[in-house]
Protein backbone atom coordinates (compact mmCIF):
# COMPACT_ATOMS: atom_id res chain seq x y z
CA UNK A 1 0.00 0.00 0.00
CA UNK A 2 1.08 3.45 -0.40
CA UNK A 3 0.25 6.29 2.07
CA UNK A 4 -1.89 9.50 1.84
CA UNK A 5 -0.32 12.39 1.99
CA UNK A 6 -0.41 15.71 1.85
CA UNK A 7 2.00 19.12 0.70
CA UNK A 8 0.99 22.61 0.89
CA UNK A 9 2.33 25.87 1.34
CA UNK A 10 1.88 28.09 4.11
CA UNK A 11 2.45 31.45 5.68
CA UNK A 12 4.27 31.98 8.96
CA UNK A 13 0.83 32.56 10.94
CA UNK A 14 -0.86 30.15 9.31
CA UNK A 15 -2.74 30.40 6.46
CA UNK A 16 -2.61 28.61 3.20
CA UNK A 17 -4.87 31.29 1.24
CA UNK A 18 -5.09 34.83 2.12
CA UNK A 19 -8.39 36.70 2.65
CA UNK A 20 -11.07 37.30 -0.48
CA UNK A 21 -10.58 34.43 -2.35
CA UNK A 22 -12.46 34.90 -5.73
CA UNK A 23 -12.24 33.20 -9.60
CA UNK A 24 -9.70 35.93 -10.25
CA UNK A 25 -7.65 35.68 -6.94
CA UNK A 26 -8.21 31.62 -6.25
CA UNK A 27 -5.47 31.80 -3.15
CA UNK A 28 -7.43 35.10 -1.73
CA UNK A 29 -5.13 38.48 -1.43
CA UNK A 30 -1.41 38.04 -1.27
CA UNK A 31 -1.96 34.44 -1.57
CA UNK A 32 -0.10 33.77 -4.93
CA UNK A 33 3.19 34.89 -2.86
CA UNK A 34 3.14 31.39 -0.81
CA UNK A 35 4.26 30.14 -3.92
CA UNK A 36 7.10 32.77 -4.74
CA UNK A 37 9.60 29.68 -4.33
CA UNK A 38 8.11 27.32 -6.33
CA UNK A 39 6.94 29.00 -9.63
CA UNK A 40 10.96 29.74 -10.41
CA UNK A 41 11.75 26.14 -10.61
CA UNK A 42 12.48 23.93 -13.64
CA UNK A 43 10.86 21.10 -11.55
CA UNK A 44 7.24 23.04 -11.41
CA UNK A 45 7.48 24.41 -14.79
CA UNK A 46 7.76 21.29 -16.84
CA UNK A 47 4.46 19.98 -15.36
CA UNK A 48 2.66 23.20 -15.98
CA UNK A 49 1.36 23.43 -19.16
CA UNK A 50 2.38 27.21 -21.18
CA UNK A 51 5.77 27.61 -18.25
CA UNK A 52 9.60 27.18 -19.55
CA UNK A 53 12.88 27.34 -18.10
CA UNK A 54 13.14 27.81 -14.82
CA UNK A 55 15.95 26.84 -11.99
CA UNK A 56 17.05 24.45 -9.86
CA UNK A 57 17.14 25.43 -5.82
CA UNK A 58 17.56 23.26 -2.75
CA UNK A 59 13.43 23.32 -3.09
CA UNK A 60 14.06 21.16 -5.78
CA UNK A 61 14.05 17.71 -4.46
CA UNK A 62 11.37 18.62 -2.31
CA UNK A 63 8.92 19.55 -5.06
CA UNK A 64 10.32 16.47 -6.93
CA UNK A 65 9.84 13.94 -3.76
CA UNK A 66 6.37 15.42 -3.36
CA UNK A 67 5.20 14.63 -7.19
CA UNK A 68 6.62 11.27 -7.22
CA UNK A 69 4.89 8.03 -6.70
CA UNK A 70 1.35 9.28 -7.24
CA UNK A 71 -1.38 7.49 -7.89
CA UNK A 72 -4.58 9.11 -7.20
CA UNK A 73 -5.27 13.03 -5.81
CA UNK A 74 -8.41 14.09 -3.83
CA UNK A 75 -9.14 17.57 -3.39
CA UNK A 76 -12.51 19.80 -2.46
CA UNK A 77 -14.76 21.45 -4.61
CA UNK A 78 -13.65 24.98 -3.87
CA UNK A 79 -9.63 24.12 -5.24
CA UNK A 80 -11.67 22.04 -8.07
CA UNK A 81 -13.57 26.02 -8.56
CA UNK A 82 -16.44 26.76 -10.99
CA UNK A 83 -17.65 28.70 -7.98
CA UNK A 84 -19.99 27.21 -5.07
CA UNK A 85 -23.42 25.49 -5.20
CA UNK A 86 -24.78 23.44 -7.89
CA UNK A 87 -23.08 23.22 -11.32
CA UNK A 88 -24.25 26.26 -13.97
CA UNK A 89 -23.21 24.08 -16.40
CA UNK A 90 -20.14 21.29 -17.06
CA UNK A 91 -17.99 23.74 -19.27
CA UNK A 92 -15.62 24.34 -15.96
CA UNK A 93 -13.12 21.72 -15.99
CA UNK A 94 -10.95 23.11 -13.31
CA UNK A 95 -8.00 25.63 -13.29
CA UNK A 96 -5.49 23.76 -15.07
CA UNK A 97 -6.41 23.80 -18.67
CA UNK A 98 -6.93 20.82 -20.88
CA UNK A 99 -3.51 18.72 -19.70
CA UNK A 100 -4.12 19.20 -15.98
CA UNK A 101 -0.82 18.44 -14.22
CA UNK A 102 -2.13 15.43 -12.05
CA UNK A 103 -1.99 12.87 -14.55
CA UNK A 104 -3.69 10.15 -12.75
CA UNK A 105 -7.26 9.63 -11.37
CA UNK A 106 -8.69 12.95 -9.39
CA UNK A 107 -11.40 12.80 -6.89
CA UNK A 108 -13.27 15.99 -6.13
CA UNK A 109 -15.23 15.67 -2.69
CA UNK A 110 -18.70 18.01 -3.92
CA UNK A 111 -21.91 17.89 -3.09
CA UNK A 112 -23.31 18.12 -6.43
CA UNK A 113 -23.15 14.60 -9.02
CA UNK A 114 -22.11 15.30 -12.16
CA UNK A 115 -20.22 12.99 -14.72
CA UNK A 116 -16.60 11.94 -14.52
CA UNK A 117 -13.93 14.28 -17.41
CA UNK A 118 -11.83 12.88 -18.84
CA UNK A 119 -8.57 14.97 -19.82
CA UNK A 120 -5.28 15.17 -21.62
CA UNK A 121 -2.32 13.49 -20.30
CA UNK A 122 -4.21 10.63 -18.17
CA UNK A 123 -5.94 13.20 -15.60
CA UNK A 124 -9.67 11.82 -14.88
CA UNK A 125 -11.87 14.52 -12.91
CA UNK A 126 -14.23 12.07 -10.83
CA UNK A 127 -16.78 13.98 -8.24
CA UNK A 128 -17.54 11.71 -5.57
CA UNK A 129 -21.24 13.01 -3.48
CA UNK A 130 -20.54 10.40 -0.11
CA UNK A 131 -17.56 12.95 1.77
CA UNK A 132 -13.99 12.97 2.28
CA UNK A 133 -13.65 9.22 3.78
CA UNK A 134 -15.22 7.71 0.97
CA UNK A 135 -13.10 9.97 -1.81
CA UNK A 136 -9.85 8.81 0.21
CA UNK A 137 -10.79 5.07 -0.17
CA UNK A 138 -11.73 5.67 -3.88
CA UNK A 139 -7.89 7.23 -4.16
CA UNK A 140 -6.55 4.53 -2.61
CA UNK A 141 -8.21 1.85 -4.28
CA UNK A 142 -7.13 3.02 -7.30
CA UNK A 143 -3.85 4.02 -6.66
CA UNK A 144 -2.60 0.83 -4.60
CA UNK A 145 0.84 0.75 -4.26
CA UNK A 146 0.92 4.29 -5.22
CA UNK A 147 0.39 6.99 -3.18
CA UNK A 148 -3.11 9.37 -2.52
CA UNK A 149 -2.38 13.10 -2.62
CA UNK A 150 -4.72 14.92 -0.36
CA UNK A 151 -4.28 18.08 -2.97
CA UNK A 152 -6.20 20.46 -0.79
CA UNK A 153 -8.05 22.67 0.21
CA UNK A 154 -7.92 23.33 4.05
CA UNK A 155 -11.24 21.82 4.59
CA UNK A 156 -10.66 19.02 2.85
CA UNK A 157 -7.26 18.39 4.45
CA UNK A 158 -8.87 18.92 7.67
CA UNK A 159 -10.84 16.59 7.56
CA UNK A 160 -8.66 14.36 6.08
CA UNK A 161 -6.45 14.55 9.66
CA UNK A 162 -9.32 14.57 11.88
CA UNK A 163 -10.55 10.90 10.20
CA UNK A 164 -6.83 9.96 10.73
CA UNK A 165 -6.63 9.20 7.42
CA UNK A 166 -3.17 10.85 6.42
CA UNK A 167 -0.19 9.27 7.01
CA UNK A 168 2.53 12.47 6.87
CA UNK A 169 2.37 16.00 4.74
CA UNK A 170 5.18 18.30 4.13
CA UNK A 171 4.75 21.97 5.20
CA UNK A 172 5.98 24.63 2.70
CA UNK A 173 6.58 27.22 5.58
CA UNK A 174 6.89 30.57 4.01
CA UNK A 175 8.15 34.05 5.61
CA UNK A 176 4.72 35.40 4.87
CA UNK A 177 2.04 37.07 7.43
CA UNK A 178 -1.55 37.10 5.67
CA UNK A 179 -3.14 37.78 8.42
CA UNK A 180 -6.27 36.19 7.44
CA UNK A 181 -7.69 33.76 5.18
CA UNK A 182 -8.08 29.89 5.27
CA UNK A 183 -5.78 28.61 8.38
CA UNK A 184 -4.56 24.96 7.67
CA UNK A 185 -4.15 23.44 11.20
CA UNK A 186 -8.00 24.06 12.87
CA UNK A 187 -10.54 21.46 13.70
CA UNK A 188 -7.54 18.48 13.41
CA UNK A 189 -8.62 16.74 15.96
CA UNK A 190 -5.92 15.56 18.87
CA UNK A 191 -2.72 14.70 16.67
CA UNK A 192 0.37 13.66 17.28
CA UNK A 193 3.16 14.03 14.82
CA UNK A 194 7.31 13.07 14.50
CA UNK A 195 9.29 15.57 12.24
CA UNK A 196 10.93 12.90 9.83
CA UNK A 197 12.79 15.71 7.59
CA UNK A 198 13.60 19.32 6.97
CA UNK A 199 15.28 21.21 4.26
CA UNK A 200 16.16 24.48 4.44
CA UNK A 201 15.94 26.53 1.18
CA UNK A 202 16.08 30.01 -0.09
CA UNK A 203 13.30 32.12 1.81
CA UNK A 204 11.28 28.98 2.65
CA UNK A 205 11.71 25.96 4.66
CA UNK A 206 10.20 22.71 3.79
CA UNK A 207 9.19 20.20 7.14
CA UNK A 208 7.58 16.98 6.61
CA UNK A 209 6.16 15.35 9.43
CA UNK A 210 4.34 11.81 10.10
CA UNK A 211 1.23 11.50 12.31
CA UNK A 212 1.97 8.90 14.55
CA UNK A 213 -0.40 6.37 15.71
CA UNK A 214 -3.09 7.64 18.56
CA UNK A 215 -1.16 6.73 21.87
CA UNK A 216 -1.50 3.69 23.66
CA UNK A 217 -3.89 4.17 27.16
CA UNK A 218 -2.38 2.22 30.15
CA UNK A 219 -4.84 -0.92 31.00
CA UNK A 220 -6.96 -0.06 34.03
CA UNK B 1 23.52 49.93 18.47
CA UNK B 2 22.19 46.20 19.61
CA UNK B 3 19.31 44.69 17.89
CA UNK B 4 15.66 43.78 19.14
CA UNK B 5 14.76 40.67 18.82
CA UNK B 6 12.82 37.41 20.44
CA UNK B 7 12.71 34.10 20.27
CA UNK B 8 10.06 31.23 21.21
CA UNK B 9 8.97 28.04 20.66
CA UNK B 10 5.34 27.64 18.76
CA UNK B 11 3.09 24.77 18.32
CA UNK B 12 2.68 23.85 14.51
CA UNK B 13 -0.56 25.53 14.60
CA UNK B 14 0.68 28.68 16.07
CA UNK B 15 -0.01 28.70 19.48
CA UNK B 16 3.02 29.59 22.16
CA UNK B 17 0.73 28.36 25.45
CA UNK B 18 -1.80 26.18 25.39
CA UNK B 19 -5.54 26.35 26.36
CA UNK B 20 -6.46 27.20 30.19
CA UNK B 21 -2.91 28.92 31.60
CA UNK B 22 -2.77 28.81 35.35
CA UNK B 23 -0.35 29.26 38.33
CA UNK B 24 0.19 25.76 38.25
CA UNK B 25 0.35 25.40 34.38
CA UNK B 26 1.89 28.39 33.09
CA UNK B 27 2.53 27.45 29.70
CA UNK B 28 -1.45 26.18 29.41
CA UNK B 29 -2.22 22.39 28.86
CA UNK B 30 0.07 20.66 26.80
CA UNK B 31 2.09 23.85 26.79
CA UNK B 32 5.45 22.54 28.73
CA UNK B 33 5.87 20.29 26.01
CA UNK B 34 6.86 22.93 23.81
CA UNK B 35 10.10 23.23 25.43
CA UNK B 36 10.67 19.18 25.08
CA UNK B 37 13.60 20.03 22.69
CA UNK B 38 15.05 22.55 25.47
CA UNK B 39 15.29 21.53 29.19
CA UNK B 40 17.30 18.35 28.05
CA UNK B 41 20.19 20.94 26.52
CA UNK B 42 22.83 21.16 29.24
CA UNK B 43 23.06 24.80 27.87
CA UNK B 44 20.04 25.32 29.22
CA UNK B 45 20.32 23.65 32.08
CA UNK B 46 23.41 25.43 33.18
CA UNK B 47 21.17 28.43 32.86
CA UNK B 48 18.27 26.98 35.47
CA UNK B 49 18.50 26.83 39.06
CA UNK B 50 18.04 23.33 40.15
CA UNK B 51 18.77 21.70 37.22
CA UNK B 52 22.16 19.97 36.25
CA UNK B 53 23.54 17.71 33.47
CA UNK B 54 22.33 17.52 30.15
CA UNK B 55 23.25 17.07 26.74
CA UNK B 56 24.18 18.83 23.08
CA UNK B 57 22.39 18.68 19.90
CA UNK B 58 22.01 20.53 16.87
CA UNK B 59 19.86 22.93 18.79
CA UNK B 60 22.67 24.06 21.05
CA UNK B 61 24.11 26.53 19.24
CA UNK B 62 20.73 27.99 18.69
CA UNK B 63 20.34 28.26 22.35
CA UNK B 64 23.83 29.49 22.69
CA UNK B 65 23.19 32.30 20.05
CA UNK B 66 19.91 33.58 21.63
CA UNK B 67 21.17 33.61 25.25
CA UNK B 68 24.25 35.53 23.64
CA UNK B 69 24.98 39.54 24.21
CA UNK B 70 21.29 40.21 25.83
CA UNK B 71 21.71 43.75 27.57
CA UNK B 72 18.04 44.12 28.81
CA UNK B 73 14.97 42.00 28.74
CA UNK B 74 10.94 43.31 28.24
CA UNK B 75 8.35 41.14 29.15
CA UNK B 76 4.51 40.73 29.23
CA UNK B 77 3.14 40.77 33.56
CA UNK B 78 1.45 37.92 32.95
CA UNK B 79 4.85 36.03 31.90
CA UNK B 80 6.14 37.53 35.12
CA UNK B 81 3.02 35.59 36.76
CA UNK B 82 1.82 36.64 40.31
CA UNK B 83 -1.74 36.34 38.98
CA UNK B 84 -4.06 39.20 37.38
CA UNK B 85 -4.72 42.89 38.44
CA UNK B 86 -3.21 44.88 41.36
CA UNK B 87 -0.36 43.51 43.27
CA UNK B 88 -1.42 42.07 46.05
CA UNK B 89 1.38 41.60 47.78
CA UNK B 90 4.79 42.22 46.28
CA UNK B 91 6.64 38.80 47.93
CA UNK B 92 5.82 37.94 43.86
CA UNK B 93 9.43 38.13 42.34
CA UNK B 94 8.66 35.63 39.60
CA UNK B 95 8.73 32.27 38.58
CA UNK B 96 12.51 31.71 38.66
CA UNK B 97 13.73 31.86 42.45
CA UNK B 98 16.06 33.97 43.67
CA UNK B 99 18.30 33.62 41.14
CA UNK B 100 16.60 34.30 37.89
CA UNK B 101 18.42 33.37 34.44
CA UNK B 102 18.06 36.53 32.73
CA UNK B 103 21.69 38.47 34.66
CA UNK B 104 20.43 41.76 33.10
CA UNK B 105 17.38 44.43 34.01
CA UNK B 106 14.53 43.05 33.30
CA UNK B 107 11.52 45.51 32.16
CA UNK B 108 8.00 43.85 33.36
CA UNK B 109 5.25 45.77 31.16
CA UNK B 110 2.16 46.16 33.62
CA UNK B 111 -0.66 48.62 34.09
CA UNK B 112 0.06 47.96 38.29
CA UNK B 113 3.07 49.79 39.18
CA UNK B 114 6.00 48.45 41.85
CA UNK B 115 9.60 49.09 43.57
CA UNK B 116 11.97 47.45 41.49
CA UNK B 117 13.25 44.04 42.61
CA UNK B 118 16.51 43.37 42.79
CA UNK B 119 17.34 39.80 42.30
CA UNK B 120 20.75 37.29 42.87
CA UNK B 121 23.35 37.41 39.83
CA UNK B 122 22.31 40.22 38.06
CA UNK B 123 18.61 40.24 37.47
CA UNK B 124 16.71 43.29 38.61
CA UNK B 125 12.92 43.67 37.73
CA UNK B 126 11.82 46.97 36.84
CA UNK B 127 7.83 47.75 36.56
CA UNK B 128 6.95 49.73 33.62
CA UNK B 129 3.63 51.24 33.13
CA UNK B 130 3.43 53.42 30.40
CA UNK B 131 3.07 50.86 27.85
CA UNK B 132 5.22 48.44 25.22
CA UNK B 133 6.64 50.84 23.60
CA UNK B 134 8.69 52.99 26.60
CA UNK B 135 9.76 49.44 28.20
CA UNK B 136 11.41 48.71 24.74
CA UNK B 137 12.74 52.28 25.28
CA UNK B 138 14.24 52.01 28.40
CA UNK B 139 15.55 48.39 27.75
CA UNK B 140 17.55 49.48 24.61
CA UNK B 141 19.04 52.64 26.47
CA UNK B 142 20.40 50.14 29.13
CA UNK B 143 21.45 47.46 26.60
CA UNK B 144 23.70 50.12 24.49
CA UNK B 145 25.77 47.79 22.47
CA UNK B 146 24.04 45.09 23.16
CA UNK B 147 20.66 43.37 22.11
CA UNK B 148 17.16 43.89 23.76
CA UNK B 149 15.51 40.47 23.75
CA UNK B 150 11.81 40.03 24.35
CA UNK B 151 10.92 37.64 26.64
CA UNK B 152 7.12 37.40 25.98
CA UNK B 153 4.55 36.59 26.53
CA UNK B 154 2.08 36.60 23.14
CA UNK B 155 0.71 39.84 23.59
CA UNK B 156 4.09 41.64 23.95
CA UNK B 157 5.90 40.56 21.16
CA UNK B 158 2.59 41.42 18.92
CA UNK B 159 2.69 44.94 20.03
CA UNK B 160 5.99 45.17 19.47
CA UNK B 161 5.89 43.64 16.27
CA UNK B 162 2.65 46.03 15.40
CA UNK B 163 5.25 48.86 16.31
CA UNK B 164 7.97 48.10 14.31
CA UNK B 165 10.09 47.42 17.15
CA UNK B 166 11.24 43.98 16.40
CA UNK B 167 14.79 43.55 14.01
CA UNK B 168 14.30 39.35 14.64
CA UNK B 169 13.60 36.41 15.72
CA UNK B 170 14.03 32.82 15.80
CA UNK B 171 11.11 30.50 15.83
CA UNK B 172 11.29 26.89 17.55
CA UNK B 173 8.79 25.26 15.41
CA UNK B 174 7.92 22.26 17.42
CA UNK B 175 5.59 19.62 15.89
CA UNK B 176 2.66 20.01 18.30
CA UNK B 177 -0.75 20.67 17.44
CA UNK B 178 -2.03 22.23 20.86
CA UNK B 179 -5.32 22.91 19.14
CA UNK B 180 -6.18 26.32 21.25
CA UNK B 181 -4.35 28.68 23.82
CA UNK B 182 -1.79 31.53 22.71
CA UNK B 183 -1.73 31.96 19.14
CA UNK B 184 1.58 33.85 18.26
CA UNK B 185 1.24 35.98 15.33
CA UNK B 186 -2.04 37.58 15.30
CA UNK B 187 -2.64 41.58 15.24
CA UNK B 188 1.22 42.06 14.41
CA UNK B 189 0.38 44.85 11.37
CA UNK B 190 1.53 44.23 7.74
CA UNK B 191 5.36 42.59 8.38
CA UNK B 192 7.81 41.93 5.45
CA UNK B 193 9.76 39.28 6.55
CA UNK B 194 12.94 37.39 5.24
CA UNK B 195 13.99 34.22 6.11
CA UNK B 196 17.66 34.38 7.52
CA UNK B 197 18.48 31.32 9.01
CA UNK B 198 17.23 27.85 10.04
CA UNK B 199 18.73 24.45 11.26
CA UNK B 200 17.06 21.36 11.62
CA UNK B 201 17.42 19.56 14.78
CA UNK B 202 15.20 16.47 16.26
CA UNK B 203 11.78 17.44 16.27
CA UNK B 204 12.18 20.94 15.83
CA UNK B 205 13.20 23.41 13.42
CA UNK B 206 14.49 26.66 14.31
CA UNK B 207 13.90 29.27 11.78
CA UNK B 208 15.57 32.60 11.89
CA UNK B 209 13.65 35.97 10.30
CA UNK B 210 14.70 39.30 9.60
CA UNK B 211 11.72 42.17 9.81
CA UNK B 212 12.14 44.46 6.47
CA UNK B 213 11.88 47.91 6.35
CA UNK B 214 7.96 48.61 4.79
CA UNK B 215 8.02 48.75 1.17
CA UNK B 216 9.08 52.00 -0.23
CA UNK B 217 6.43 53.46 -2.39
CA UNK B 218 7.00 54.95 -5.79
CA UNK B 219 6.38 58.84 -5.27
CA UNK B 220 3.15 59.58 -6.36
Amino acid sequence: MGVTRFQVAVSLDGYIAGPRQSQSEPLGEGGERLHDWMTPLEAWRRQHEGYAGGTATPSTPVLEEVQANIGAVVMGRNMFGGGPGPWKDTSWRGWWGENPPFHTPVYVVTHHARPSAEMEGGTTFHFVTDGVDAAIQAARDTAGERDVLISGGANVIQQALALGAVDEFFLHITPLILGDGERLLVNVGDLRLRQIRGVVASNVTHLKYHVEPPERRAPS
